[in-house]
């Protein structure tokens, strides 16, 4: 991995800090109260499994982090920058905090997307004269925007998917004989050779008539000559996933074959060239569609374009025909059109790209022309 | 794995929401809007991303089962003996048809543990004259208790890693000069070639002083002669986790080691012994806790002795000091005290077992003789 100074991830986290404080100050928050994990990554960098952030409008002097004993070397390491508490209980144990000095944190937001029933019914009974506001996700409106350090964590992702492919590719690890479950494996495990800290998702390798299926999980169906076969696969490095699909032949392609898959990378192709600052999301996904509608095979292309991509692998901004909003420069998202032919067989092709001014800065760069293995 | 026909697993399921139904006339529910995918799968055995499931009181007759699109095929094979329907908003989707008949739902109770508040919010908007009643942790209370099925999945997740280990320890995996993170990943791969769907959780593998931190992450620590090498690790099988830890020495044992294994070792038979149907669950923890406190250790016993384990890696019972409740026969639990000497090194010794009357049921068998590798 780049070496990257721990002062400018610090650095990266104020500003991030920062910028929620500005969604604070519009909805007339005091605080947020933040326990959503990956937001507390996003936040602080601390990667322990249970922690609450109490993030004050007034400033990092005003806001306070807390975790349990088994964690508290990690966040002095991990969270050396803000107050630290130690708590079981990290969210009540906070809220309590604020009720002692609710005069400060009147108007206290929680993230009312992830906090259970339960959880809020625990909140109540200690918050005191603090108003628990529903706030659902401000953190995330922030994160579909990339930092430096993000698209560098996404950039080493990608690139660990693309090594892997590359070298499964080239050393006949697509071959028939194998199944659909080992092709998997050794995809994942070469990943992990390359940086991985495991399979962002459950790998999806689709043999034949499999390739048809969109999300079909790797079965003991073995690869066969005049196959396609589907790879949908990711690496997460610092926490970041890849997501990157490519459909191969197996042997000489039949005439369909050639054609479903020119189709579907034209309108890939279409899809990249329309994922632009300023765009609506619904209007990327227009973009690709048309091109497979056109041929007459709208009916076959089921799902969305693509969706945004960080900390989480499916994340806002949802490239889709029922997406609302338009791209920024900075966002990372996904363009993945696919066409599939029910009993014969599927072609999805599928990048991670960063949005920028011009042309989107793609980060999975293996080939598409058509491999024939 | 062991065939088990699709009847009898049908059958469970038709026993397990009958069990659900008792809990449900106890406390007055009409029905139950079940949203836990981990609990519909306990009910139904549907294994996709999306689904509830509304269990009405009455019976199968008037239960409902929802997922959306992409699952269709996969719902009819899965959840053949309940009405089916087809909704991407998928609880949104059964509220609103409960409210059609408002008459015959009108206490319907929600896993309110996991519904957030936002999502309540949205089912509030459709319910009309149903009543949503928070209802939290009735399934899990019934999968504390494990039929035959569920059992027979935990034995071959035991099994996969038993072999993974002992081949480990065989084959040489354990020799000074790899690193902890090496390690980690030959036994998640000898899991997978033994049946594991998948590691039940990040792997521990913790040498020399590392294996004084109770929940240490593999880095590229290198193993060394003298060192204790602690391994904590499991596999799945069906959706059910295993757990065990084996803590082993590199080359001839210095005598704190010895005594240091002999103690945690001696708790951890005492653990076992005491946890049979109608123990209270703190009262299994200390007798394992006595034999640490009586050595002087006590201190150093730093976390509880167990947990319940199965659809979930941690789930109910807690064996703690702190926790509630008596064992009964059927019960999946962890036994696995640990002394842990900071910067010198740390034991760990774990079991998953299910309790049974006499004596309980080992699952994972590997030796619980010091291993000297």
């Amino acid at each position: 991995m780049a070496v990257t100074s721990r002062s400018s991830r610090a650095e990266a986290h104020q500003a991030r800090r920062a910028a929620v404080r500005d969604l604070l100050r519009e909805a007339e928050l005091d605080a947020l109260l933040v326990t959503d994990l990956r937001n507390i990554r996003y936040l602080t960098g601390f990667t322990g499994s249970n922690a609450a952030l109490l993030l004050h409008t007034d400033g990092d002097a005003a806001t306070v982090f807390c975790t349990d004993g088994r964690y508290t070397t990690q966040a002095a390491a991990e969270v050396s920058d803000l107050e630290r508490v130690l708590d079981r209980a990290s969210a009540r144990g906070l809220v309590a905090r604020a009720a002692g000095a609710a005069r400060r944190y009147r108007r206290t937001g929680f993230e009312s997307q992830y906090v259970s029933v339960e959880q809020y019914a625990g909140l109540q009974e200690v918050c005191g004269d603090v108003e628990l506001c529903r706030a659902p996700g401000l953190v995330e409106r922030l994160r579909t925007v990339k930092d430096d350090l993000e698209i560098e964590a996404l950039r080493q992702a990608c690139a660990a998917a693309d090594r892997a492919f590359a070298e499964l590719v080239d050393q006949g690890g697509l071959r028939p004989g194998r199944t659909e479950r080992e092709v998997a494996r050794e995809l994942e495990s070469r990943m992990l050779d390359h940086g991985s800290e495991g399979p962002s998702f459950e790998s999806i390798v689709a043999a034949g008539a499999n390739s048809a299926i969109p999300h079909h999980r790797p079965t003991d169906t073995v690869l066969t000559t005049g196959d396609f076969v589907k790879l949908d696969f990711g690496a997460t490095v610092g926490g970041y996933h890849s997501d990157m699909t490519r459909t191969v032949v197996l042997g000489t392609p039949a005439d369909w074959q050639v054609e479903l898959y020119d189709l579907v990378r034209e309108a890939q192709a279409a899809g990249l060239a329309a994922a632009l600052p300023g765009t609506e999301v619904a209007a990327v996904d227009k973009a690709a569609r048309d091109v497979i509608a056109g041929a007459g095979r709208g009916e076959e292309f089921t799902h969305g374009l693509g969706h945004g991509v960080g900390l989480q692998i499916h994340e806002a901004p949802s490239l889709a025909a029922t997406g609302a909003g338009t791209l920024s420069a900075g966002m990372a998202v996904t363009v993945e059109p696919g066409v599939y032919l029910a009993g014969r067989g599927g072609v999805r092709i599928e990048d991670t790209l960063v949005v920028r001014e011009g042309t989107p800065e793609l980060l999975t760069l293996s080939t598409k022309e058509l491999v024939v293995v």
